[in-house]
């Protein structure tokens, strides 16, 4: 293995582009979740995001780091105008057409007709689910934090609804996205399915490592 | 597959840890690292934290979020005190010892030696990393963001120094971090390695999603 260093200088003078593709990866893997909304004319908005991450749990926390609002951000604008939307994890058998949510369609064309998803509504959340997904949570917008740094947008969703499956929800309240099937993501474009290694037991100075039994994995 | 539903009620009301488990997996899968610091006597401290995620590549930022400093947070405290501090990404090969960092070892005591990982620095960072990790990033403190609502902290930390291997980093920039054999975690204690699917172009209105090819995944 040859070490390869950038400083911080390397770093600034590296092609835009290629410094954006190393920088995406250098944190590790991440979530991947698509983004349902609605826009003030009832047309179904539908964005792939990699930057959802827990925020806590009492109560149910969930933040989105958005790009700065500098250009036409479909999903931003919608959550702060109408305050719900979906998270829908990604599974293998559909991340082709999650990816193609990106493609920059027009305002009124809805990425769930584009890239051949479908819908799904529950009472009390005004905004798309995504059928194929199995793992579902409605949200309402709880804050908006400005990140002066780089004028990124915080957004924080309180959960109001999660659908999940039953099966594969273990008896102390992990649910098994190995089982379900979700896949995570580096940069903005590279796909990865997981394979389980072990849960650990909770560490203690004096004890060594644990393997928590299989039917909490 | 049968679906279960929680709505915000159902969620208010479950026991703390079961709400904890299933909230901490809901958003998906994560990046994993060890972050290195120092203590004001010098001690080398290393915590293992799957909150760390991509912020910007112009300047390169990474953000890292915190739990409310209510109790005791080395990593936390070190960092806002020192400044400098290092990410490590967690391999296949030592995330049994990544995890035992998590046990509670006293302020005077080094989770390097209590669960057998070796520091190591460089002229440019005031931190110590981890020998055995493959990706290994220095920052310095670029900002503090208090999220009021629920009281944790997003330290975002600017890139002074990137240590990866040259023979993973595709020609346009992308880090391969499935050869490189960096894992990822859900929940706090999961641990998982990952599989290439697939690495996509850029997405079109008017193109079928097509793979990026083979030298640059």
């Amino acid at each position: 293995m040859t070490e390869k260093r950038f400083s911080q200088a390397d770093l600034e003078q590296l092609p835009s582009r290629y410094r954006a593709h190393l920088c995406n990866t250098l944190p590790g893997f991440k979530s991947l979740n698509l983004i349902g909304t609605q826009n003030a004319e009832g047309v179904n908005n539908l964005g792939i995001f990699t930057q959802v991450f827990h925020v806590g749990s009492n109560p149910s926390l969930i933040g989105i780091l958005f790009r700065p609002h500098t250009v036409r951000r479909d999903t931003l604008e919608n959550i702060l105008e109408h305050k719900h939307f979906t998270l829908n994890h990604v599974h293998e058998s559909f991340y082709q057409k999650a990816h193609q949510t990106a493609a920059k369609y027009e305002a009124n064309e809805s990425e769930f007709e584009g890239v051949g998803l479908t819908p799904e509504f529950t009472p009390d959340i005004k905004a798309p689910y995504v059928k194929e997904s199995q793992v579902k949570i409605g949200l309402e917008l709880a804050d908006r934090v400005d990140i002066a740094i780089n004028n990124t947008v915080l957004i924080i969703g309180r959960t109001l609804e999660v659908r999940v499956p039953e099966e594969h929800i273990k008896e102390d309240g992990y649910l098994d996205l190995a089982a379900i099937g979700s896949i995570t993501c580096t940069d903005v474009d590279a796909y990865h399915s997981v394979n389980k290694l072990a849960r650990m037991a909770y560490a203690k100075p004096d004890t060594d490592p644990t393997e928590l039994p299989e039917n909490l994995f």
